[in-house]
């Protein structure tokens, strides 16, 4: 069976044709028409074509996954509720299917955090783990943790929100409504507010600091900006990263504590600083963990994950299999 | 095939032959002899000669499960570490058969907070729900997660470590080695510091709280000192009841937007106060947890633990099945 997958965002819908290694055959992407429920399916049903065209399958020869911002129960194909697309118990897999001729048994749908752990899994940084914990650094912290080739949904489709645990009782409020969600201290959005803090206390005490031109030079703050002043040796920026890596690594501990996954691998934008982001990072998990006395083959291995920006589109083609 | 449960602590051994229904039908229970490795596998044996003796049974005909506090390592029926207990890589599953005659492939070993998880997820609390989660609320805070009759076991047997999950960045050291972890909040032992440290505080400004009648009346302060003295309408003891439920309602959405289980059982000494406890902690988790916009039938469902002292023994039993 040819597999298909889609990763449908807010803004964008990408897609592909992928093979069982997870490579990207054939590569799909347009704007998502958000103006209504049908117009969001109509979006996918032209990647579903554009595709079939591209490559000469036809709807019969093919599964089609698709990965949804959002609570999906994938059981029934339906989106329950999504914050950033008009879906609210629509029954996606059904409308997909009416449109494109693709048999309803042959289109899956998932979470797209939960895809893109997927999609990792079983191509990616967790190709051959038994178990294996996702965390996504971007605007916000996403998680899916997978195990024996089972997403963890919950019974309810909304579990793995791994971003919206406390790790500081009362701290900063965050948009789920809690206050000190890890989401708040460790995505890419939290490390450019220490960012800008540090740099507003540098300009209080009068203090130099390279983040300012930094910052400048990129034209904004970004997950990068403290980075680079630390490794030119910039004092404010060393500290930055430092408090960063702390709470990271308290989230890191927490879940790890609880899953004791064989691999966790870390994606989005943050990532990208690479061993820069997971040497202190393991350093400091390593020594703080519940089983740090194990030997070292026991430790979970923490690592980048591999497929990038292409992780959903994978993980959604491989959640026939 | 009978079934046959034992319980390993590192005071008691509590053993039994245990029905299909989990009910406990013949009762074993004496000291740990914990002098040496040897010993605690004499303990077994005498528990289990002893139980068989009791029911007529003979050593081909059961089934034996162990539960063990530490790190059990279920596959290959060794006790990797434990605490408690002189046992560090031992092979308790091959010593206990070669004791006791019964065959190694039908003595199955698991960690004590995963085995008793099992126990009301097959005859208590949990019956037939397809997503178990129990939290044991003693001096410590212990969790066990079971989905779809398989426990979270990690691939090192140490996962389900909720307690040393951080809720506190910098807060309260742990015996664990980090820094607020939710244990040292939500345990029976955290409930009587708080009680401390407010009657300290009414002592140092002079203000009269029921508190200290009742510690007194009780030969000492206990998880129930607020609590009881809260019902009879003293505020400073309302206020700790308050301050413990908001720190333990903390952790336990934590865990319900990581896991979303269908239900949420709550063991231990605390878990005595009833509705008193469970009702405004379900208000708490209800309106702050991820999914709070789902129909209600979709919550998590939150009760008291069953059985008891029981779930040790009747999960280890379950081990087999």
């Amino acid at each position: 069976m040819n597999r298909l997958g889609i990763d449908l965002g807010g803004t964008n819908v990408a897609a592909g044709i992928v093979n069982d290694a997870g490579e990207v055959l054939y590569r799909y992407s347009a704007k998502t028409d958000t103006k209504s429920e049908r117009s969001v399916v109509g979006s996918l049903s032209k990647a579903v074509s554009s595709l079939l065209e591209m490559s000469g399958i036809s709807a019969d020869e093919i599964s089609v996954g698709v990965a949804c911002p959002g609570t999906v129960n994938s059981v029934r194909g339906v989106v329950e509720y999504s914050a950033n697309l008009p879906l609210c118990g629509t029954d996606v897999a059904g409308m997909l299917s009416s449109e494109t001729g693709v048999d309803v048994s042959r289109i899956y749908m998932a979470n797209d955090a939960d895809a893109a752990a997927l999609g990792e899994y079983r191509a990616g940084a967790g190709r051959g783990a038994h178990d294996f914990l996702m965390i996504t650094i971007g605007t916000g912290v996403g998680g899916g943790y997978i195990s024996d080739g089972k997403i963890l949904t919950g019974r309810n489709h909304s579990a793995g929100e791994l971003g919206h645990t406390v790790i500081v009782y009362g701290g900063e409020p965050c948009g789920c409504g809690r206050r000190g969600c890890a989401e708040k201290y460790c995505s890419a959005t939290a490390l450019v507010r220490l960012t800008k803090a540090a740099v507003a206390e540098c300009e209080r005490r009068g203090v130099k600091t390279l983040m300012t031109e930094i910052a400048e030079a990129d034209g904004k703050f970004s997950g990068r900006t403290a980075f680079r002043a630390a490794d030119r040796g910039d004092e404010a920026g060393a500290a930055v990263v430092d408090e960063y890596i702390s709470y990271l690594s308290c989230a890191l501990t927490n879940y790890i504590n609880i899953f004791q996954p064989e691999v966790l691998a870390v994606g989005g934008g943050v990532s990208n600083e690479g061993e820069r982001l997971l040497e202190p990072l393991r350093n400091r998990i390593y020594g703080e963990m519940y089983n740090k006395r194990q030997p070292e083959s026991f430790y979970t291995k923490i690592c980048r994950a591999e497929l990038g920006g292409n992780a959903g589109v994978v993980g959604a083609a491989m959640l026939g299999l």
